[in-house]
């Protein structure tokens, strides 16, 4: 046998920055998943066509793999910074928005954000979801789950969840270990539900890891204006994840995770009735208001409209490779 | 003061499908870095396109994040699931046809593949970079690299890479602890290099992990064809990263992560050279090749080009946010 060195041809067909991407759909298509099969297509499409547009350099891939991979790593089952980072790219807003074609009457929906937990306990109306130590002050908040036909809904399972008053949820305490300021509960006969809170506040979105580093380099804010999150669930209703928002925010219009609507814009309103005080058990605490000291207590109050699965029709999803 | 209640109006403008990309853009684009915000506003335009394209219902977006998170989880000092998860979707190959415009006459790029490692030791030319115990049968590397000129380059980097017999770079093993099938060479005043190594064999890309179950889900192959990885740098000409592929291999046309590329496909040649292998201190086995025993190794051979960073231009990239 003789020697013989490589550099000879090979019946192989090069790929090329023309038909690259053609041939890794091809490839990638073999599946059985119609759905699977188009999103697959789609996303090698638009991916490829982002790196060839912006000519995406070398030393820019590295950088790009690396955020992403310490986006991965700094995901706990406390933080989901994924999430995070499609809530500040609009991702999240963008895919809401797709799969929430609003029904006329019904409540908007909202952003899930990154700190649903399903840790949260089951209360009795009248609870308070709040440890004795939070930080924050008092807030009723009540309302009534309805039909988009204002009949109301017993039995809707309401999932709450919102800061202390210095703007932290109780899973970004290190010394977390029990749900705090977030409860479940079921509407009663005439769908209401009502507990007690304390007023959220204003807070930054977790800045201290990489999605942190992005706004940075965007020059972005991080605050999120003040809000409540519900998701409101009942077996023959779609389910409604939303939050309401602080009219009193100034970040209401630059929400830093796009989930604000205007039909979602509420009043945090403060009261000094004794009567409704005393109704729900609420310790009325003493604060300034304008330039004078008031007593009284926080009161949330709205109503939420669900959309029977009867009245929804079936939407067909795309799924033809093209 | 009165109690009011929530559902009033505001003076915010309601993100929409239609609205909320440029809204996303306009809010991601106020940095310094010209680049960064073409690249922030081309990414944030791309992604939503995508999302927007398929209709991305609720589901399929939370299968999105948590498979990401699991991507960026199972990376380790010795595994790098993203950049596998780019060369599976072709991304990187495309990074790499962008970035290596061809200059004629220099030798093509490759892929580098997520086992690369700068733990590599610097050798001598003619020792051997497998330990001992290492699987798999001699094969001798040796190679020039020279200009576009033909003329001999000395004191070039050449960092060399392969698989074990079995298939296996050294950080799969998890017992390892030492660099194994890998080392650094300077070329010789004559702008040779030579070492010993093994013969590589076809070898599956790592499917233990999320990337294992989208190339499933696509009933993709795993196997990459048998190659040697070469990184070559050297002061005064552009870095090569590059591998040769056994024209050999049943997978050199269906390359999972597309890196092979016909000028890069060369013959690892069985050869009884006595003298060859007395000269480089090689041990020749018995194997059967055709149907007859035979004496004798391997041997790889081939010269790489570099092209001298003078005569590269200066290459404009994009930065103009549309």
């Amino acid at each position: 046998m003789s020697l013989k060195t490589g550099e000879s041809s090979s019946n192989i067909e090069d790929l090329t920055i023309g038909n690259l991407t053609a041939h890794v759909i091809q490839m990638s298509t073999k599946g059985e998943d119609s759905r699977v099969k188009y999103l697959t297509a789609k996303l090698i499409q638009h991916l490829h066509d982002f790196v060839r547009d912006v000519e995406l350099q070398t030393d820019e891939w590295e950088v790009a793999w690396q955020f992403l991979t310490r986006i991965g790593q700094t995901c706990t089952p406390e933080r989901q910074e994924f999430v995070l980072l499609s809530d500040v790219l609009g991702v999240s807003a963008l895919v809401d928005a797709i799969n929430s074609k609003q029904t006329s009457g019904a409540t908007e929906s909202s952003v899930l954000g990154p700190f649903f937990s399903d840790t949260a306990k089951v209360f009795e109306n009248g609870e308070s979801i709040t440890s004795n130590s939070i930080a924050g002050e008092p807030m009723l908040i009540r309302g009534a789950v309805l039909d988009t036909a204002g009949k109301p809904i017993p039995r809707a399972l309401v999932d709450i969840w919102e800061t202390d008053g210095n703007g932290f949820y109780d899973m970004q305490d290190v010394e977390y270990n029990e749900p705090d300021c977030r409860g479940k509960f079921f509407t009663d006969t005439s769908g209401k539900f009502y507990l007690k809170g304390v007023k959220p506040v204003d807070y930054p979105i977790p800045n201290d890891g990489p999605v942190g580093e992005i706004l940075q380099l965007f020059n972005r804010d991080w605050y999120r204006p003040a809000h409540v999150h519900y998701m409101i669930m009942h077996p023959e209703y779609e389910k409604l994840v939303t939050a309401v928002y602080s009219r009193e925010s100034k970040y209401i219009i630059e929400d830093p995770v796009f989930g604000t609507k205007k039909s979602l814009v509420v009043d945090f309103v403060w009261t000094q009735d004794e009567a409704l005080a005393k109704t729900y058990g609420i310790s009325p605490i003493e604060r300034i208001m304008g330039s004078e000291k008031s007593r009284g207590f926080w009161l949330l109050e709205r109503d939420f409209v669900l959309v029977s699965k009867k009245s929804k029709g079936g939407r067909k999803i795309n799924d033809t490779v093209v």
